[in-house]
């Protein structure tokens, strides 16, 4: 038996998506998104309402987009929690490095494993955020010949029903395989 | 140390989103998406290229998302393999059963326990497809006190490196909570 809910933002799970930007000084800021994806093979959909990354988005067209994981779990809801606008360093409180992107005016946090380096390419409707993806960072140590490596990197989603975050837990399929058994005629 | 992998599509992780479509005759259709997530407080996003499933769209206005979950990996797979244009009767051979929708003209898929139910707003760059979450319906043997219960729907999730299927694993912390112990000045 099915069960109306109303209007959810149920989509399970959501990624915890870390942006990283730098106001017109210099100083970087990061907060936490659940609500993006990906949007073409070279793009990134995030929506924002106003906030401290949103100024610096008008004004450096750029930011990083780091992937949260369980190593880093508390500071990233702490950077969700807190507007760079109160709290100048944030990162700081944190406990987050950065070390400026080759690719993008942004900066990547150190902490952070997995790093998407983006340009601003549009908004739509005034807070859908469309990134190009410029390149890819990733820490050697979540990587196993070059390729990241689950078995190394943690990655942390959102849940929005109870509001927990979770790591991934067991490999129940094979994607672009397991549907074969019934692909038989 | 950071290495460069170039561009990938790499949020990690990624939702299974099952859209559900009818065709001009009835037909309900159904395919497999992870290029996409909440675009608002009552949209959501999904990139899509040609597919029966954008035919439909363009004449229903019309799909029910629903999320893939462990029970259905393999039928979730096979929808994502597979055009209902080459195999109208996909859906028989996936092992899923239909029933209209109350909200939208649009077949929530039964076997499915958690679906959105949506409405076409607009398509921008001729493959970023917005709708809106009209309702959400949840089969009751995921509820407890009529609230999604994670210990009773298990939610799958696709990881862009491997090209795996993931459930859940563990609670690391609570959203909104965990970040206060940095929060202290």
């Amino acid at each position: 038996m099915k069960k109306s809910l109303g209007v959810k933002t149920y989509i399970f799970p959501q990624p915890v998506l870390i942006i990283g930007t730098y106001d017109t000084n210099g100083q970087p800021n990061a907060m936490n998104a659940a609500w993006g994806g990906i949007a073409n093979d070279n793009e990134i959909m995030i929506c924002l309402g106003n906030h401290k990354t949103t100024a610096n988005l008008a004004i450096t067209k750029a930011c990083t987009i780091s992937i949260g994981d369980a190593d880093n779990v508390m500071a990233c809801d702490y950077v969700g929690m807190t507007s760079g606008n109160n709290t100048p360093n944030k990162l700081v409180k944190a406990g987050w490095t950065t070390t400026k992107s080759a690719f993008v005016n942004a900066p990547i946090i150190n902490e952070l494993p997995l790093t998407l380096e983006c340009s601003l390419i549009k908004v739509v409707d005034g807070l859908k955020y469309f990134f190009r993806i410029e390149n890819v960072s990733a820490d050697e140590r979540i990587l196993t010949n070059g390729k990241v490596d689950l078995t190394k990197f943690h990655p942390i989603c959102f849940e929005p029903a109870g509001n927990g975050y979770y790591t991934l837990g067991s490999k129940v399929a094979q994607a672009f395989a397991a549907g074969r058994k019934l692909n038989n005629d």
